[in-house]
């Protein structure tokens, strides 16, 4: 089954507009799905957020984003739990597909990296049952090793399949090309993570060589080294049929340019990259 | 059984002192391995560095690099081989324990991580007559995911181990605290490179946070993330008792630093840290 088109993960245009403007130019583009920050949703207002959203016939990929679970104390520990609720209200209220997890990285000061993952796998378990309750599945995204320190403590896709495992139905994986590429097991995860219905999303970009940023310098499809039309398939393979979302994080590049090249760069790499 | 101390990978003072004048200050400082890089050994010549290194009676834990097999074409592929011949010669002339092996990435224009990953294979393949006839194994350093573009499509202790199995004796690996550090399956791949005797090298330096280049930013020890004590205590029950070696690359701090004072930090942090 193909997939449904081009999602726009709106942290793409960040830079050019607010989340109502992003929604409309979307749209404007012919553009069916994008995936809200919580600071855009935020900045423009939840009730406005969902409002333009359903106007404009939006399906929403995901939001981005909860987790960020461990803390040197348990009290950071309760209040990332009680956040990651709020998001999965929000999340709700917008009518997301999945609550995208980026699951924090070392709590400062530690080097304990066992640990923060299992403050990870504690506080996932702490609000799955809001999760289930709202109807938004949380979605882990594995991020790339070198975000292990600071951002995601779990860095590769059979990892964050193993901790499926462990937390049951409504839990599985956003699975960024980005993050996982170089992956020399990545083949045999994503055929997992397709056996096991566990694939909520998926995101594209592109690993510019060199790379000069290890946060902002992401590229547009096509720029970089990504195999991008081998890993699609291997999603396709698994069953996934839904929206291929488009996250670039740019400093000095897409965010510097007009939304509307970027979107229309977007759809034409969309279509002749991936 | 304890490591036999602390051994110098040369590109850590590679910007204050040339060959001679680092081997002389590690003696001075006393430090009794180095590992010598083949720009630095060129500059002062092959036989100059080998009886400098002798005269100081210094261990040789390594020779930096050989590797870089994927090419475009066969003739790039085969220009790789003869030169990993003589950087396997020079290893020898030198004493080296191991050549460490940076494997390579992606050839220019290439998307094709598999395709490089068995250039690879084939690359050590070709090679491995000639360690074995001059006596020096091959120390395949499996580097961080994010060289896997550019410099090394191997990227896991787990992957190398497998190159290691499909290839036979005489190759190892040269783990880099720096590069394995993030791994979920680190512990069990460390008894794993143990119990197969493939430990050929033990490097260490620190992740830091923020890390603000991809390849020049390492940290000294003790000033990043990585739990060096617990990965030196898997090394060690793994069986290695040779010297963990400090390999920094620091353009904006410890290479603008006197050498002396590099040489004293990295003894005092080994002493203290690791």
């Amino acid at each position: 089954m193909p997939n449904q088109g081009l999602s726009v993960n709106l942290a793409t245009v960040r830079q050019q507009w607010n989340l109502g403007e992003a929604v409309a130019a979307c749209a404007r583009h012919g553009i069916r799905a994008v995936d809200p920050w919580r600071d855009q949703v935020a900045g423009y207002g939840l009730a406005d957020s969902a409002k333009v959203i359903r106007d404009h016939g939006m399906t929403v990929t995901g939001y981005c984003r909860g987790g960020m679970f461990p803390s040197a104390d348990r009290d950071g520990r309760l209040a990332a739990i009680d956040d990651n609720r709020r998001a999965l209200d929000e999340a709700a209220t917008l009518g997301a597909q999945c609550l995208v997890l980026v699951v924090g990285g070392l709590p400062p000061g530690s080097r304990d990296l066992a640990g923060a993952r299992e403050m990870v796998a504690e506080g996932m378990a702490a609000v799955l049952p809001h999760a289930r309750a709202v109807g938004v599945p949380l979605a882990i995204e594995p991020l790339h090793p070198m975000y292990a320190g600071d951002r995601a403590c779990v860095n590769t896709l059979g990892q964050a399949l193993d901790l499926c495992d462990r937390l049951g139905p409504d839990v599985g994986v956003a699975i960024d090309a980005y993050h996982v590429w170089w992956d020399p097991d990545l083949a045999a995860q994503i055929a997992r993570a397709g056996r096991d219905k566990r694939i909520l999303a998926y995101h594209i970009c592109d690993w510019l060589v060199p790379t000069r940023d290890l946060l902002l310098d992401r590229g547009m499809m096509g720029d970089g080294v990504i195999d991008l039309p081998a890993i699609g398939q291997m999603i396709e393979n698994a069953g996934y049929a839904g929206f291929h979302e488009v996250e670039i994080f740019s400093a000095e590049n897409w965010w510097k340019r007009p939304g509307d090249e970027v979107l229309a760069t977007c759809l034409e790499r969309f279509a002749t990259v991936c």
